[in-house]
């Protein structure tokens, strides 16, 4: 079913469970899609549906052991897990809490039980299903073990995210075709994501966007029904996937001739792009990439309310870590990040957004970057 | 930003609001996307990041209160929501905690914070945080008040699950323009995304099916490239989202003329959901409707791993209640539910999926109803 080798799996697996030893963690409870994803392989939209909740046990050694609604098991066994226990979900009155809390008896007797905790995850089960096992195990925070793994992409990863990026790149390049003076956005959102599917995205679990005299409002709103007007500066962020995996950047046009402010913001979004870019090397940090872009954009601007200049990439949308002054995670080959920088223009502002992969030397754009002019349409 | 009326909104909360008293809860907090919607109209894909938590305070009287990181403040201004509290997210250190427990001193001081608990729902935020919020305040749970106020949807809710329906519909009408003898799996899911895209679709959050000989293995499985041969059943199940609202239901298609067995098992999915359609009367169960289908799945056939007959729809694909026959939820009017039947043919399934309206007297199809006959490609 995935189209990694198992060794991709089990590489992850012995990576996690030497972390594991070191914190005398007997097993980890994962619960949401990337991380039941992340140690199997298992990539099914039906995440999409919020009824049934999914384990995967990771035990001190050896595979997973899926925990599982019956609906399931087809797919996992189609993965590299076999330990496979199901339980006909919906249940009411025992939705697999009961089966979890007997793998994890068996596996980690009395030992600690590893939740991921903290930025950027969440528990994935009803709250009284998670008091109900608090009580019946040792429950601990994973001590970032997932994020550690998952913020360092391997290269079979990397190619994914790279595919995405061309996929979403061939798109942004044929918006022309769609979008100009008089089409409406919804009508301009929709069309782009067929050009996504169109340049072969698997699906398209992320639009968001704006157009407006000189700039937006914000960037993360759905679409409304305004046509485009000349003046108007459109932006689309997109992230599609491709097997799995994510892009997430984005584009700017112009309606007509672009005004002096527009064209000089733009440039100088593209300007700290490449001095975040120049920043990003092994043994900088997050931090250090966020104050190279901020110098650019901050002299006479004030910033957006994106709360960050970037962010990782990869399984999911937006992963750690965050480009913000106070994120001291140092950079190593194999993050994903995307560089966003965003900037005011009176009370519209106009944002930028590549994606990079950290290397030994210079990071490599794995988005097909955008030059200091502002396109027009 | 909604196309709703700010009166829905204002209904729901108050409703919420009455059952809040009933139960001596002073304030109820709301963390997921379809919550967070229900009371606010606040309409984003942005949730496809797991970065930042989002909350609403719902206090025992008066507009619900948002507290949300700042890059949500300008999309939240134009629902109907007043009072937004914002902080610059993600804030490694404190990622709006502290806003929000100031927030829930103020409003409910000394009283019962309710989060939504129970099947189907989980709390979006950390682990630790939640433990943290729980040491703060007095959480309990929402008695189930928003499963019961979301599972009957108004007359406003119906039509846009109805236009979700027509537009898959017309899609679906479609597939033979895109599927036939020797395309591959994958091709036919991204040309059917496009279908349902070209035929008005926001966007397109699940797609799943599957092909094989004389039935398919799952009904959650991505696609893969295998290409279709004559004798294979198609059966493509889409929830595609029109103005924040889902379609869930299904088709399936014979390459070339069907097997007999192919052909009766289809028969008996289409009798087994005029006989839960038959059964979804006011004062019936979601048990009542499931034994109906089942009475005419069971003889001589073995069940599915589905784990269910159907289910409630809505702004999530999948909602309460569940059709199987320990669900004793009422049905009244203004539920909208899926009748799912599936059959077992050997080591392969068929599956069919429609979506229907609880009404006074006989419920009326949402979605535009399969005949009898596998149709062919």
């Amino acid at each position: 079913m995935s189209s990694f080798a198992a060794s991709e799996f089990a590489g992850r697996t012995a990576r996690a469970q030497a972390l594991m030893a070191e914190h005398d963690i007997a097993a980890c409870l994962l619960t949401t899609e990337p991380e039941v994803r992340y140690v199997t392989g298992y990539l099914t939209r039906f995440w999409e549906s919020p009824t049934r909740p999914w384990f995967i046990v990771l035990p001190a050694s050896g595979k997973p052991i899926a925990v599982i609604p019956s609906i399931g098991a087809q797919l996992m066994g189609q993965t590299w897990v076999d330990d496979i226990r199901t339980w006909p979900a919906p249940d009411l009155e025992d939705d697999g809490l009961g089966l979890l809390i007997d793998t994890l008896h068996e596996v980690a007797p009395g030992g600690l039980v590893a939740l991921p905790d903290g930025h950027e995850t969440q528990v994935r089960m009803p709250k009284s299903n998670l008091d109900r096992l608090a009580q019946a195990v040792s429950l601990t925070s994973d001590a970032g073990i997932f994020r550690r793994l998952r913020m360092v992409k391997s290269q079979a990863e990397i190619r994914k995210v790279a595919r995405a990026c061309h996929i979403a790149g061939r798109a942004f390049a044929r918006v022309a075709e769609i979008a100009s003076a008089g089409v409406p956005l919804d009508r301009i959102f929709r069309d782009f994501q067929i050009l996504c599917l169109e340049e072969g995205a698997d699906w398209v679990p992320y639009l968001a966007g704006g157009a407006g005299q000189a700039g937006y409002r914000d960037v993360i709103s759905p679409a409304t029904a305004t046509p485009l007007t000349t003046g108007d500066v459109l932006m689309l962020d997109t992230g599609l996937v491709h097997e799995g995996y994510f892009c997430d950047f984005d584009r700017n046009w112009s309606v007509g001739r672009p005004s002096a402010p527009v064209r000089n913001t733009h440039r100088r979004l593209i300007e700290a792009t490449q001095s975040g870019a120049d920043a990003a090397k092994p043994g900088a940090t997050a931090a250090t990439v966020f104050h190279a872009m901020n110098a650019v954009l901050a002299p006479g601007s004030t910033g957006t309310d994106a709360g960050r200049l970037g962010h990782g990439l990869g399984m999911s949308l937006t992963e750690w870590p965050s480009l913000i002054a106070t994120d001291h995670t140092v950079l190593t080959p194999g993050m994903i990040l995307t560089l966003e920088p965003g900037m005011a223009l009176g009370d519209r502002i106009m944002v930028h957004e590549e994606n990079i992969l950290i290397t030994e030397g210079d990071p490599i754009f794995l988005s097909p970057r955008a030059g200091p002019e502002i396109p027009i349409i």
